[in-house]
This record gives structure tokens, C-alpha cells and sequence, in this order.
């Protein structure tokens, strides 16, 4: 019998990703489009109370390519909050002139491959809350995608037992701790929630370094043998005050 | 020649997930929206009342993410009427508001993988038809994905033999049950009904417990060799009584 | 060199999927609405009078979920006259409240792994007649699926020698044929003119017998080993008087 | 080092599917709808007219079921004047009646498996010139489907020797040749042009010529066993002097 | 542990795809027309200075068939850039008569399986800086493609070693070398950036050379064995004083 992983879980996650439907917001006057955008930057207002309160996160970026325009990530103690905020995005006006184009739902994931042997209930642990519980930094990029671990004959993480797996997690972390300083990551984990097992969002100034991250890892057995891949999203820091540029005609 | 499994098989499902188009309902006046509410909470009534009589069940969620917005599920004998119920609500003027995002049809299951040596008719067991006609709970989450079992050269389900099968079905069933009380779930056989081999429905009051559950089922031998899954679905509880607000812009 | 194997070909068919588009439906009056069924009864009286001629033959199902609401088939002696009625459809004024969804080109086919031998002319045999030119049974219940046969490295039917294919297929056909008078089963070949290798069409009184009996056959090798299925349609007889009470808002 | 086919290379070819959107086009009334027709008969013309000097071909078919209505094959010089044909059918009114449903780009190629050894420029032999730079048959019928050759671990075609490759296809050829006066077919290869490598259009005045053949081609292990197909297209002669009834409402 | 491969990164790279909604464009009368292709013909100046600067550069090319109808490729130091433009050209008039097809994110990228052994910084190379913020040749043709390295059992590219994968590499570099001349070829890396790990644009006065190079190296192993293509695009040059004519009804 193949020993599980156990999880640490803490909030819960959605990524919305959305074109804006540009011919038909060119259709509305100056006026009309700056109350829209009015109605939005007070959302984004309320959810950073709720950030500067500790009860959730939020990011808004506009994604490169046309995949979508804009992505949404909002981070909240429940999977009802995120349902609602989705439910009151849909009713904004904004929301009219926007096409959905993907979106992920997971939630905030800590492995134990990496767990220490410590008695302490890791729920209390100040770094692992911070980390369950994060606030988004608001780097200039952000890059997500979502991935599974491979369950083929050759190559089946699932039957891998307990300790092969966690040397080769480990042997993992050591790259990603590498660019400790350059890119952050949040895992979440979507088992039951979404189409692939993981989502990663990843936070860097310099776009390059994803690349960089990704690609020296993909020579790392645990991708090069055990990984697939969804698809890759990359985009730019778009600020609350940069909005009515954004949609200035 | 391989013994194939023998099936019980109850009543007849219809997953149903639609997205409301809210730009067409936002153009509606608020008299008009909760007529349309009116006329479907009439039917969400008559289905009540079917349910309340054990001539069917059904199940009103909404689904977190861009997959859908809502999610129907309905339960009844026949084929037909599951056909006729799809119909009405087409006609409906809520339907007009929706956009079909996708849809599952099968049919309540149980395998006599667990059966034991009896010469009862099950179908007159008091147990296996509370589970072959169930009343769905209504449990603050829902989550649904549909399977196969895989039939590759190294791991083909239906090669093996019977009392292999049984025995690997027993021990998945034992982390099932090991989530008794926390999680409630629903299999419905879909093979000649759709594109997957079983649907799976799991109803529980912690969303996390659906993770927490299929994690830990993927690292046993029936998940990690031989399934394959489809898409995710989860969501919330939608009461009758919450529609006025649900659908209020 | 392996011996390919040898077909008896029959009528073409046509199976045509479509979902209505009850929106616009919707936005006819009542005698619009009559008028639009009058014509399409009168295409279907036509077809029946081909079929009561044995020139043809042809069945309307109403479709369960949302794969499609409606499935015509149709048969005919030539692929002209099949493209013909096409064309009669699309431009008869029901076709503009339908949304095409799925459909499939193929023959009826019979296969000679069963064949005996003989020096008749099996397009003489009236058995093989009445199969190769069927009058489709108006069963309450019908199921379609396409599908191939495998050409993988470990299990590649075609370069299977045809003594073995015919002995797999001999076992297979028992498990048909043991559901004889429950399900009735028309094979169409599509190599050449569809995605798929064969069309499976299957009609029963008892929607359930369609489930045992493939997840019966899914057990043998056939299916199990050499065995890939396409989208699986389930639907209800749908009578010609039935028309007006269906299209009826 | 694996020695790699050499092609002779001649028209450039564009297959291109559409559907007419029937709805929009009972929009117009009688007068309007034979003025359009009458623009594309005159495009019809002229593209005969070029046929007639040898300077490229084309083929007009109604195509079964609904992946499209109708199929354009057109044989050009040049990459370009494919091109310009393209943007000049975009700008017709009759384009805007139809919906694009796929395309393929290829140039009609003969390999070298074949070739004997000559010292001869193959372009200047009239036989090979036929073939390269071919007038498209008026057969009753058409079939179209894209293939490409298996790169797998036990089915490689691509690192086969020169030898076994040669051997095969004259195997899988000597097939073809047995259909000789039943169907006629045109390769065209589509590396680095379209998604798949090559392009198969087969001609024949009986339809069920196309499946004998494919389905005999596919027990061939050029086909059982290193062959990929994509989908297939059947259709009928639609003749110039037939337009006005096609499009008749 | 595998040597992972370095590399050299330069521009950033936007191919953008997009079909001209012709039926709308049609509705426009002449003048209009002009005037939304004046303000495109801008943007083309406005770019042509930043090539003329060095600052960036672009291409633009008219696709053949259904998959797109012009193809934007669009080179800048920043991502941020890139997506400045995307939004300004999603601003435009032109804009609203294009939808979508499809894009691609990337790098321009050289690898270090050719670097020779210097001390010297790469980045100052005049070589290496011409390869990495190149001008795009304006050619009469264009190839577009995606593709990945496998990650399979017997097929890893990423657990080779790093000699193994040189050699490869270098053996492949020489086929390209022999089209030296005849076609250009740009490599961008998308890692963390797109859908997959690199994208191929070459550019040609002769299209079919790059059918014959792209045939030719997919005999080699690094191809035959290694290599997963996504997408190809083929395209005409179309220059700025072309576009009245190209967009003209």
C-alpha cells in the first residue's frame, strides 16, 4: 500500500481569466466607461480592505497574447466567498463587456514531503500561515499554469512509495530555492476541484526569470519524467490606478 | 474468458450545467426577472413534491468557476422522464438565459463487486434500494466528475481477472468508508449513456473533504493504474429560497 | 501479408444531430410554429413512403442532454440521394431553429469473419438482404456510437491474422446474440467517409439492455483490447405525432 | 544516418471547406440570390478558363453530413495565387453566406520511393509532369483526408532505412494500382505547410470504391502500423450548371 | 542529475493571428474604409521607426487558408512592450473587423548546445547581438510553428546527457546550415511563456524550401524521435502599400 501525501490547505483560490470585448466597449461614451471602470475600482477598493484585514488576497494582471486580456486571482477563506465574488464580478457592468476565457479553481496547498518531524500543529506555525494564508506580493509578472503528475506505466508518481518521492521533491525545491530573491510561488492544489492536480502561480520583476525557472527544472526527474503540463499564462502588474488607461479609447 | 461485473441499477440521472447569460438577463426589469424565478421555483416545487413522494430526486448547486454557473442534477425511473423534465426547462423562459455548458446521463449503479453470496433479490433490499433510489442530500457542496477505467496494455481493467478486480475494488472501498459522515457519495453508470464509463457525485458539508478524499484514493492501486478522469466540477448549495438573490442585479 | 477483410456493403446513412434553438423558437407565433411542423411531417411522410417501398428507411429520436435535442436517420441506395435529403432539410424553415451538433457518414455493413462458405451470391440471400437493407425498428429506445479498432504496438487488429480476428469476432457476436429480442444492432462501415472506422446503432425497447450489453462486451477481448469508442448518443422514440406536443411552448 | 525522401513537387494546393448559413441566405429575395450565384458562376469560369490552359485546376463538391456543404480544391503555380483566389472568394457575396469549417494547404507531391534510376530530369517527363501538374477529374464523387507517418518507439517510420521504406511503399502501393480505373488518387504533402504531412484526395464515380480501398490499404503495414489519419470528407459533383438548383430555396 | 541547457535570450515576441471579419468590413463604405487603414498604415510607420532605431522590429504577412488570414509578429525589448502594443492594436478600428485566431509568446532564444568555450560575455558578441534583436527579413514567405521535445519513456529529451544532446543538436544544426541562403530561421523560447517550449518562424523567398527542410530534418533523430509539433502557418509578405488593395471590396 503506497503511503499518501498529506496536505496542508488554506484559502481558497480562483483564477479568472477574461478578454475584454473591445468592439463593444468602444460602443459607450466617455462618461459611461469611466463610471464602469468607477464600479470596478471600488471592488478592487473593498477587496483591499479585506487584504489589509488578512481575510483573503487579490491580483489583477493583463495576460500577453490572446488567451485573455486580464486575470483575476482572488484568494478567500472559503470556496462560498469565492462563489459570491465571482457572482458579483458577473453583475457588473464591467463583467458585460468582458468574454470568459478559462478560469481555475484550487485551493492555497503546503506538501508534507517537506515536513519536518515536529509534534507542533503546523496550523500554528507563523511561516506555514503565511504561506497558507498569503498575501499576493504585486511583482511587475505573473505566470501560471496548471499541471498534473504522470500515472503511466513508466513513470507513475502515484505508485512511487513515499520516500523515493520525497528525494525527488526535494532534489526539486533545491532549484526553486535557488531563485529564492527572483520568483515567488504559491501551489495550489485542485484534486477534486478542477481538470488538473496543481495550479502554480508564479511572482518575479523580471519576466525572464520564469524561463529560466521552468526550463531548469524540466531537466529535473521530476518534471522530465513525472510532469504534464497545462497551459502557460504570462502577463503584467495592470494597477487599480493604471485601469482608466487601460480602457481609454 | 473474463467474468464481467454485474451491475444493480436504479434510477436514471441527469447532470445539467448551464451558464447564465446575465448581459441578456441585466436587460430584463425587475418585475420580469422574478416572474421568471416565479415560473421556475414552481417547477423546482413539483420536483419537491416528486421527491417527497420517492418517485425521484434532484439537486440545484452552483458551480464555482467559468465551467457553469449552475448545475441541476435530476433523478428519476425512466429515460423518458428525465428527456421530458430537459424539455420543460428548455421551454422555460429561465432557459433562455442560459447557455448549455455541458451534460451528463446515467444511471444510478451498483457493481456486485462488494456483493456477498445471497440468494435475496437485492432489488428488495432495504439498503441497496435506499441506495439505488436515493432522496440527494443537501449538503452545502457538491462535486461531479465522470471516469473510465483504462484499457492499456499494462494496466487494462477489463483483462483482469474477477477476483483481482474485487479485491482492488475492496481496498478503494476501504478509504471511502473511511470518509463516512464527512462525505456522501453517488456513482451512476454511463457506459452506452456518454462519453465516460461512470459519473461520480460526492455531496459533503467541508468542500475540502472531496480533496482530501480523491488525493488519498489516487495513490491507491484502482486510481493510480486504472482510472481516468474528466473534467471537475464543485460547487455550492443553491436553495429555492436563495434564488430571488442569486439572480438579483 | 495479412487478408484484409471483405464487407457486404448496403444502404448509405446519415445520421444527423441537431439541437433546437428554443430562443428563437420561441419568438413564433403558435400557427408559424404549426406550419413549420406541417412541413417537416410532410418530408417525414415522404420518407415513410420510401420505406414502405423498401427504398429507404429512416427514425427520429428525441436525444437525452445536451449533445443534441434531435437525431434523424436516414438511409438510402446512394450517397446522392442521402446528400440530397441534406439539403431538403437545411432548407426547409424548421432547419433555421435547429443548430447542427454532431453527424455521421457511413453504409450498412456486414463483415465476412462470419461468413460460411458458400458460392451463392450473399446480395441474393434474402437474409442478407434484409440486413444490408433494413427497415430501422421504431423501438421506444435507440444508442449511437462510433468506433475503431486499435493499431497499437501490443494491440494492432489489423495486423492480427484473419484466423485469429475471425475467431475474437465469433466470440464477440455470442455476446450479442445473447441479447437477441432485447437489442437490435445496425453496423455501418465509415472507413473513407467518416472519423471513426464503424457507426454502431442500437435499438431497444428497454434503455438499460443498451448498458449491459456493452459493458458485457467490454469484457471481451475485442473490446477490451483492440476496442477505441467515440461520443455515445442515448435518445426516445420521437413519432411523427408526437411533433406538435414536442415543439408545443 | 537515416537518408531521407526525396519529392518532386508541382501545383500548389488549397482545399476549402464551408457551410452555407442557410438562415441568412432565405434573407434574400430570388433576384439577389441568382445575382450572387451568377458571381460566382463568373469565378467558376474563369478558373475554367485557366484549367483549360493548363495553368491549375479545380474541383467544386457538395460535401455529406455537416462538416461542410461544400469543398473548393484549387491547383495553382504558386503559393500566392492560392492566396489571391482565397482573398478574391473572401470578398465575394457569396462568402458572406458561407462559414469557414477547414482548410488544408499542401503542393501535390510524387516521392521517390518509386523512382527508378535515371539520369533524366523527372520534371521534364511528361507522365510525371501529368501528375504534378494534373487537371482535377469531374468524378461523381471526392474523398479527402489528411495523414501523417507514426514517429513512435516501435513505429517509427522516419528512422526506418531507406530500404524497408521503399519496400513498404511498394507494397502499399501495389494496392492502389489494383483500384486503377475505379479511383483516382492526388498526394499532396503539407510539411511545414498544413498540420498534418500529407493530403489524400481520392476521385471516384463510385463512393464505395473509396472505403474498399482505404479499408483494404489499412491491413497493409504501411497503414496498420505506421499510419495516423485525420478526418475524412465524402462528397458529390456539384456541377456549375447546378448551382442555381443547390441554392434554390 | 542532468545538466540542464543554457541559454541566451533576447526580444521578446508576440505572433498574433488574426481572420478579417469580412461581412462587417463590407458594410463600410469606401471612405471609411481608407480611413481605418490610414490609421493602421500609422502604426505600421510608427513600428518601422523603432526598426529603423533597433529599438525592435515586425513583421506582417498574409496567411494562407482558413486558419488565419494576416499574421503580426511583433519583436521588443520588454514583455511589457509587447503588451502595450497588443492593447493599442486591440484599440484600433481595424481591430474590430479581425477576430482572434490564435498567438504566441515567446523569446528569441540561442542555446549553448553550439557555444563554443570563451571567457567572453555572449551578450557582447556582435554575432550573437544580430541573432538575439534581429531585424525580420522581409521576405516573400513565411513558417510558423510550435513545438516541444518529447518527454516519453524510450524518447526522454530531457534526461539525455548533455553530450548526447549536444551531439544531436549539432547534427541537426547542419541540415539547417544547408539552407543557408535559402531560408532564415528565427528560434523563440516560450517556456513559462506558451503552450509550448519553443516556436520556429523561418522565412524564405522559395516556399517550398520549407517543406523540403522541414521533410529533411525530420528524419533526423533530433526530429524523428525527439521532436512534437504543434500548428503550421504558411504565408504571403504583405507590405504596407499592399494593404489598400489586400482590404479593398
Amino acid at each position: 500500500m503506497i503511503e499518501a501525501a498529506k496536505t496542508l490547505d488554506g484559502w481558497y483560490c480562483l483564477h479568472d481569466f477574461r478578454t475584454i470585448n473591445w468592439s463593444s466597449w468602444k460602443t459607450l461614451d466617455t462618461d459611461k466607461q469611466q463610471q464602469i471602470i468607477a464600479e470596478f475600482e471600488e471592488a478592487l477598493a473593498s477587496w483591499e480592505n479585506v487584504e489589509a484585514e488578512g481575510q483573503g488576497s487579490h491580483a489583477l494582471y493583463s495576460i500577453v497574447g490572446q488567451k485573455a486580456d486580464i486575470m483575476i486571482v482572488l484568494l478567500r477563506p472559503t470556496m462560498k466567498e469565492l462563489n459570491e465574488l465571482e457572482l458579483a464580478f458577473n453583475k457588473t457592468e464591467l463583467a458585460e463587456y468582458t468574454i470568459p476565457n478559462y478560469s481555475y479553481v484550487s485551493v492555497v496547498e503546503l506538501s508534507n514531503y517537506m515536513a519536518g518531524d515536529s509534534n507542533e500543529d503546523p496550523y500554528q506555525n507563523p511561516h506555514v500561515r503565511s504561506r497558507l494564508y498569503p498575501t499576493l506580493p504585486k511583482t511587475e509578472h505573473v505566470c501560471f499554469y496548471p499541471m498534473d503528475k504522470r500515472r503511466e506505466y513508466d513513470a507513475n508518481w502515484y505508485m512511487l512509495p513515499m520516500d523515493e518521492r520525497r528525494e525527488l521533491m526535494r532534489s526539486h525545491g533545491l532549484i526553486g530555492r535557488s531563485y529564492a530573491g527572483k520568483v515567488k510561488q504559491m501551489i495550489t492544489g485542485s484534486v477534486g476541484f478542477d481538470d488538473w492536480e496543481w495550479g502554480v502561480t508564479l511572482f518575479a520583476e523580471d519576466v525572464l526569470q520564469f524561463k529560466k525557472l521552468i526550463y531548469e527544472m524540466r531537466f529535473d526527474e521530476v518534471s522530465a519524467r513525472y510532469a504534464e503540463f497545462g497551459s502557460f499564462f504570462v502577463g503584467n502588474l495592470l494597477k487599480k490606478e493604471e485601469l482608466l488607461t487601460y480602457f481609454k479609447i
